[in-house]
C-alpha cells in the first residue's frame, strides 16, 4: 500500500502500533511514565529531571546514506536510532526521548514505513529510547530525521555535571578507542559489491555497518571512572582524533600496530584492513582520552578498550606512526558531507 | 558559492556567525546562559530546569512547503522556526532550545543557506529561541528540519504542569480564536499568481503565509487564567476544530458569521474570505476551548480573542452554521499530507 493510499493519520496509526502507543491517544489511556502529555498533542509534555539534558540530531536520507537495495528498511530504522545513541554516548550521557520525521514520496511503501519502525523500536528497547512525537511530510525523496535528548545525572562527588568533550584532552593523555575499527567501513565495501558471495565473516563486517551497536554503558562508566575527553569514532579514527587534537589544542600520537582489528576484518580484508581502521566511517565506537592509569583501571575493569596512542605538546593535529616504525601521512580533513566522493 | 565549494565545516561556520555563536568554540569562551556543554562538541548538553519539558519538530521541503521562486530564504527561514514555536505556543509553553537540520543538494548556494539563517535568527531573537546544535547532510532536494523544546512553568496553585491540551474541551465550553483566519491562505493564492499587481493588503496577506506570527504570550496568558484546551490553527479552522472534537468527544458548532476576517482578505478576496477562513491552513493562530467566562475575561484584559462556537453534547465533529443560519457542509478530514493536492 501506498502512504497516499493509507493517509496521513492512517500512517501514523500504524506505526504507532509499531511503537505499542495507543493511537489516536484515549482519554482513558494515561501518558507513559515521565510524560505529563504523551504523543499525539501539538507537542509532548516530559516532567522535570534533576539531570542536564543532552540534546543531538542525525539524519539519514535514501541514496546518500543508504541503498534500499542494498539495506533493509528494518536495519536503517536500527540505524537512524543508534547513530543519535551513540551522540549520547560519546558524551556519556543515558538516551532519553525522540522524535522522528519521515520525509516520505507519496508512493513510499507503508510495509516499508511498518519495517523501519519496527528496527527503530528494536533500537528503542535495546537503550531505552522513548519516541516523544515527530513528524511526516511528503518530499520528493525519503529521509529520517531522529532528535534525541539525553541526560547527565549528577556527579557524585561534586555538584557539577560531567560529560565527555572534546576540548578536554591534555598534554600526556593516554588515547583509547573501544571495540575494533574498520568492520562498518569493511561492510559498505562488501555492500557495493553484492555479487561477491557472502562469508559469515563478511556477514558481520555488514552488521558492523547496518546494525551499529553504541557504547551507552562505556561512556557512562569512563565518566564515572573520571575521563572528561572522549567522542564516538563516526568519520574515522584519524579524522576524529584530529577533531579532538584541534578542539584540545594537543598533536595526538597514534601507533598503527595498537590498533584493534577484528578477525573477521583481517580474513576478508587482508590488505586494507589497517587502512579501513584508520580512515573508515561510521564505527560508533568511542575514542576517549585521559591519564594512562584512568584508561588502565578501565580496561582491568573489563572495558573492551584499547590504549591506541598518546597526547602530546605540539601542533594540533593527528600523527600515525606505522607498524614499520615511520610516520604515514594521512589528509587530516576528514569527513566531509558536501565535498565528499560523488558530492 | 556552492556548497559543495564551502564544505561542512565552511558552512557551518558561516551559518554560526549568522547566530552570533562563536564556531569553531574556543575552550576561552564559556557556554551560553543554560548550556553546560554549547554548540560544537558531539551534542549540546543543557543545565536542569524545574519546568517541564515541551518536544516538537516540524518540517519544511523545497517545492512541497514553499517555492523559492515564490518566497525568500529568509522568510523561508523564519517560518521554519515559527511553526515549531506555535507547537510550543498551543500547548501553553515558553519555547527554548532548537536544534536545526539542514538538508542540502551540493550545489546549493551558499547564500541562500546564509539568507536562511538570517530569518531564523529573526525568529528566535523574536520568541527567545536558541539554537543548540543540528546536522548538515547531503539530500537530492532542500528541507529543514527544526526540533524545538519550550517550558512549562508550574502552576502557581498546585503542583501541577498545566498545559493546552486538545482534549480537554467540555460539552458548554465556548470555543474562540485569536486574531483573523484565512489571511495565511488568501497569501498562498497571491503567491500562487505572482503576476497579479500586488497591493498593500495584498502584500500583507503574503506577509501571513510567509512570517507567521505564534501566539506565545496569548497561550501562556490562557493557561494562567486557566483555560485547559486548544492547539494552533494549521490546517483550518474547520479541520482543526474537529481534531479537537474528536480527541474530547464532543461537537463542536461554529457560526461563520463571527469568524473574524481581516479587512485585508475582504478586500482582496471579497467572494471566498470566509471559505478561505474556514478551511484554509496555516494561520498559525490559537483555537482555545473553556467555559465562556473565562474567555470573556481574557477579551476583557486586552486578548486578541473572538468567540465564534460552543461545544455541545453529541457525535464527536463539527458543525458549521452559515451566515443564512443554515448548516453548511464540511469535508471533516483536514488537510493531509500524503493525499492532498499531486499527492
Amino acid at each position: 500500500m501506498k502512504v497516499s493510499e493509507a493517509g496521513e493519520f492512517g500512517l501514523i496509526e500504524l506505526l504507532c502500533r509499531e511503537l505499542g502507543i495507543p493511537y489516536p491517544p484515549s482519554a482513558a489511556s494515561p501518558p507513559r511514565p515521565g510524560f505529563v502529555v504523551d504523543l499525539g498533542d501539538d507537542a509532548a509534555v516530559t516532567e522535570p529531571a534533576a539531570t542536564a539534558t543532552i540534546w543531538t540530531t542525525d539524519t539519514l536520507v535514501e541514496g546518500v546514506h543508504f541503498l534500499p537495495s542494498r539495506t533493509s528498511w528494518r536495519s536503517t530504522g536500527w540505524k537512524a536510532i543508534a547513530v543519535n545513541v551513540s551522540d549520547i554516548a560519546a558524551m556519556g550521557g543515558i538516551p532519553g526521548a525522540a522524535l522522528v520525521t519521515l520525509c516520505l514520496p507519496a508512493d513510499f511503501c507503508v510495509e516499508h514505513a511498518v519495517d523501519l519502525y519496527r528496527g527503530m523500536k528494536e533500537c528503542c528497547d535495546s537503550y531505552g529510547v522513548v519516541v516523544a512525537g515527530g513528524d511526516l511530510v511528503r518530499a520528493p525523496v525519503f529521509s529520517v530525521t531522529v532528535a534525541l535528548n539525553g541526560s547527565v545525572p549528577k556527579s557524585g562527588t561534586d555538584d557539577g555535571f560531567e560529560v565527555l568533550r572534546r576540548n578536554a584532552c591534555r598534554a600526556g593523555d593516554a588515547v583509547a578507542v573501544s571495540g575494533t575499527l574498520g568492520d562498518s567501513a569493511a561492510g559498505v565495501v562488501l555492500l557495493q559489491g553484492a555479487a561477491t558471495p557472502r562469508t559469515n565473516a563478511a556477514a558481520r563486517l555488514v552488521e558492523a555497518q547496518e546494525r551499529p551497536r553504541p557504547r551507552v554503558d562505556l561512556g557512562r562508566r569512563a565518566v564515572e571512572a573520571g575521563v572528561r575527553c572522549g567522542m564516538d569514532i563516526s568519520d574515522g579514527l584519524v579524522a576524529d582524533a584530529g577533531h579532538v587534537a584541534r578542539a584540545s589544542g594537543v598533536r595526538i600520537r597514534l601507533a598503527a600496530a595498537s590498533v584493534p582489528l577484528s578477525s573477521e576484518l583481517r580474513s576478508e580484508f587482508p590488505d586494507r584492513a589497517l587502512e579501513l581502521a584508520l580512515t573508515g566511517g561510521e564505527d560508533y565506537e568511542l575514542l576517549l582520552c585521559a591519564p594512562r592509569p584512568v584508561l588502565q583501571g578501565l580496561i582491568a575493569g573489563g572495558a573492551d578498550l584499547t590504549i591506541v596512542g598518546e597526547a602530546l605538546e605540539g601542533e594540533p593535529g593527528v600523527t600515525v606512526i606505522g607498524e614499520d616504525g615511520k610516520e604515514r601521512a594521512y589528509a587530516s580533513a576528514g569527513w566531509d558531507h558536501f565535498r565528499s566522493r560523488d558530492g
